[in-house]
């Protein structure tokens, strides 16, 4: 573990999630500004358009190094600096992707994350139908290859769109191959050491929500007319 | 409101988000033991698989209106039906999508979502370059439609993967044509009546975590490489 106080302009340890969840919406935001040409915008500015506590933008923003000054705030050019900075945005951090079914192929496509840092090199699967197959210029390759490549490429992300009920192994896979971060799609809990950073996107967690409460706030009348 | 005691099987008021946010987790197990042929399943074996306590199993289970009986546990095929008739995996829920670019595009594509209830039936843009076109299938309109489809065909859903900076302004666009819940794949915090549905899918917030955590734990030597 590294020292809080080793001189570095931010201490990368220790940040809190929700912090760091909020980054983009930051960037975001202070890309927009930056756009319009303000020269400078205060925390409790950012506050009011974000529904963020300005004590809470001022601690958060804190963590990129940044600090505003009384009466001018925040130099908009060098905050968004220091977010997309802070964001990882200028580097790039190589994944493979397991399970190119419909939505690995999607996401593939999308390659929205590569503007985040994060960039898909290649996927995996073990369907002989679509090994050796090529989607939006990403190859895929048979799961026998995945340790190897892992190994000799230093992949740090492995991302998972399989069924669900072969996330977990999968998972498990990754982690024994030297895999450190795993973003998974699949609508399992993962079980992993606490040393793997996991996110989770839960489609299918947000479907059931909207579904339910639908259905919950629908008139009688409807339900009954239904079948 | 309804009544909690009106004779229903199950009550659809007030059942917890992180209970609703489980199920599809649950269907998923419950699935794979129906494949297997298994006839029972009980609580402490489904909460020692997902990990989750298996007084909540009960309790969440018991949303579905099943309940399991002593040493036999759950009939899986009982189960099974409950679970996907309280998803809603039965029916189907209409969805207008509007920001056909890249992410817009791939969930077109996917179509995953179809299995879980709800169907995208148009997608919207004011792109005049996408209007016209169709992914998948699906037509890409011009928003000047919007308001009069959502109100002639009773979309309930919307979904937003337009750029961050509009996605508020489409959101209030919404719910004034009479969208009842709303998807957002757009990176801001959207500030809509508290009737309107609302789920994130936040692959940024995902994306800045990964990242951020990533950067703490790599190595000194290879950050000071990276120029």
């Amino acid at each position: 573990m590294e020292s809080k106080s080793n001189g570095q302009k931010t201490s990368l340890v220790g940040i809190p999630e929700p912090t760091v969840r909020r980054m983009p919406q930051y960037l975001n935001l202070i890309r927009e500004i930056h756009r319009n040409g303000e020269p400078n915008i205060s925390a409790p500015v950012i506050g009011r358009i974000l529904r963020i506590d300005a004590t809470q933008v001022v601690k958060d923003l804190a963590c990129t190094g940044i600090s505003g000054k009384p009466r001018v705030g925040y130099v908009v050019e060098e905050l968004l600096f220091a977010l997309e900075a802070f964001l990882g945005y200028h580097r790039q951090h190589e994944a493979f992707l397991v399970g190119a079914g419909f939505l690995g192929s999607s996401l593939i496509q999308y390659q929205g994350f590569r503007d985040a840092g994060v960039n898909i090199v290649a996927a995996f699967d073990n369907d002989p139908s679509k090994i050796g197959k090529e989607i939006a210029g990403i190859k895929v390759y048979s799961m026998n290859k995945f340790s190897d490549l892992v190994q000799r490429l230093h992949i740090p992300i492995g991302i998972i769109t399989t069924p669900a009920e072969v996330a977990q192994s999968v998972a498990e896979q990754m982690v024994v191959w030297g895999i450190r971060a795993i973003w998974n799609f699949a609508p399992v809990a993962l079980r992993l050491p606490d040393n793997i950073i996991l996110q989770d996107t839960h489609f299918y967690a947000n479907l059931a929500v909207i579904v339910n409460k639908l259905e919950q706030s629908e008139p009688q009348a409807k339900k009954g007319s239904k079948k």
